[in-house]
């Protein structure tokens, strides 16, 4: 169906029909001019957001739409998590092209409902509009946490421990795999008509033993139950952040703000068994993608040293370094021993490439 | 400067690094994965976000930055006052081609902040990234309000007074007229070129008697001052919103929300002198413009009846109509006493053309 034969309100009415507010904190949701909310007495409001533009976030060759709503929902409430809140909100802007029918926005918006349902989060406004080329998508998440609760990238402490949950690099392998595939089947594409040809079944990728590096990449999570666990272990991190960037350019932002400096076992570093094996595969370093190659979704945080029994029994919580003055700098320790000063060459989509 | 000097966090903190929070609800800013709010007990947040594509919603050709930044936030302040309440901070995400310098994002930020600093709002966060084409924007408006001063869509009742705040249709013949300039401008480009010359003094545009239509389009302004001249006059609207589609549009929409009908007199429609003047010169009808024009942001609302005298002393405040019976229908009743349906023939900028 063609977005235009329902214009812009009919449109958002379809999208947002079956939508009722879950938190007892949203008054009013899409209708109005803003939407209304009241947060409990004393209570802090959390505010994030995050834009993502095709061909720079996304790729609609490998990206599917319903993917796509679910992602941008997670990476916002992924920020939120990661100052020690409960995300309660979603305003969600997105401009699109002609070649997109209702039907690709009732997927982006099935990903957006799955995501917001198990998070308990109300969709609550908005704005739908059209693009002159690619799709631009625009999320912000509201959040709320007690005061004593917050926790900023600014509060690291000499001597505290240094843990990430989860593991790294299997976003950036995934997504290497994805690139892989698609240059072969354009490849195959352009073969077929330069010689006149229809790919009638093109060479379906096989990606067999790979697929939790693909749902890296296309379908994150983000860590509430990181968080849970620790308030159910009586742990309040010193400063936190979720890793978009890699753990690197994280690393760094915490001792920049807090005035610190690090070191980081390279041993300690968690990545998974498929990880390893593609980047063997794509004969690349496997600590550099977990270092740099963003995309985890994964929680950076920091908690005193007395924590440490209590941190290392957390499920899926590893402990990978210690903070230090900032004297000291930010550095990797190798297998070896050797030392090396951490970079941020995390991703950068300002970069010139 | 090239953007990729300074990078990502190198240009946000380029940016924003003179950008002191002025509300006390504004705890943290820039900087961390949210920004931390704290609103007076008891008091309701509002939240409102708008887009604005390249191409669709403006036109870098005729657009400066600075007035694109300042216009960006402006659409969305009026969103909040059209809720009758206070805006308090903005969180801003842009997403620019490689054809933009650090330049244009300075006076694009020096337009967000001249917006920010006449109204008191902070500037708490956002994201900064890269498009493969156009100029991606979008802005999130948070805001508050004593639970007892929203107005919604939806309260509108039979016999209430339809009013609007300043002038329609200005926004609109100031785009006519840009769009005109332009055209003749990248003919006479396209004509040079043909002969293979250079043009070294292009046709200036004379906008002379005309300076209040392009700022209607180019540079709108939020109408904060009509909320404050209600208050002290002791008026609560009962329905209010702000006109950024077009009169008729917005009319239908509380009307709807409302569950009500309306009349609205065609000789009431307040209208600027260079408006009609413009209108006549385009061989427009400038009652059309003023109905469907849109981008006005004046505030359409409805007052009870016996607001009457109150109301009409209002400066900058006219009476155009009045609620009726939803079974009455939307109508407007011309110079010569016929009644037509109005019509959402408002911007959409998802119909097909």
């Amino acid at each position: 169906m063609e977005i235009s034969e329902l214009g812009e309100f009919g449109l958002i009415k379809h999208l947002t029909k079956d939508m009722k507010p879950k938190n007892e904190s949203t008054l009013t949701g899409v209708g109005d001019d803003c939407a209304v909310l009241q947060y409990p007495e004393g209570n802090r409001t959390l505010v994030t957001t995050d834009m993502l533009m095709e061909g720079i976030h996304f790729d609609l060759q490998y990206t599917p739409m319903k993917h796509l709503g679910y992602k941008s929902a997670m990476v916002n409430l992924s920020d939120v998590y990661a100052m020690n809140g409960t995300p309660r909100q979603l305003v969600v802007s997105i401009a699109l092209g002609k070649r997109f029918k209702v039907e690709d926005l009732e997927d982006f918006y099935e990903g957006l409902r799955m995501a917001c349902e198990s998070h308990n989060v109300d969709l609550v406004g908005g704005d739908t509009t059209s693009s002159m080329t690619g799709l631009a998508i625009s999320i912000t998440c509201l959040g709320e946490a007690r005061p004593e609760d917050v926790v900023l990238r600014s509060g690291a402490k000499e001597t505290d421990l240094i843990c990430v949950s989860g593991n790294l690099g299997a976003a950036y392998m995934g997504l290497q795999l994805l690139e892989r595939e698609k240059a072969i089947f354009n490849e195959q594409m352009k073969e077929a008509q330069k010689r006149g040809q229809k790919v009638v079944e093109p060479a379906q990728p096989d990606f067999a033993g790979r697929e939790y590096l693909l749902e890296r990449i296309l379908k994150p999570e983000a860590r509430r139950d990181i968080i849970e666990r620790l308030a159910e272990a009586g742990i309040r991190p010193t400063s936190m952040m979720d890793i978009s960037d890699g753990l690197s350019s994280e690393l760094m932002h915490i001792c920049e703000q807090s005035h610190t400096g690090c070191r980081v076992y390279e041993e300690r570093i968690p990545l998974d068994y498929q990880t390893a094996a593609a980047a063997e595969e794509f004969n690349l370093n496997v600590t550099t993608c977990a270092l740099n190659g963003g995309e985890d979704y994964e929680l950076l945080f920091t908690v005193p040293l007395t924590m440490n029994d209590v941190v290392s029994k957390i499920e899926d919580v590893r402990v990978i370094g210690y903070i230090t003055a900032p004297t000291e700098g930010c550095k990797l320790i190798c297998r070896d021993g050797a030392e090396f000063e951490l970079k941020a060459q995390g991703w950068n989509p300002l970069k010139n490439s």
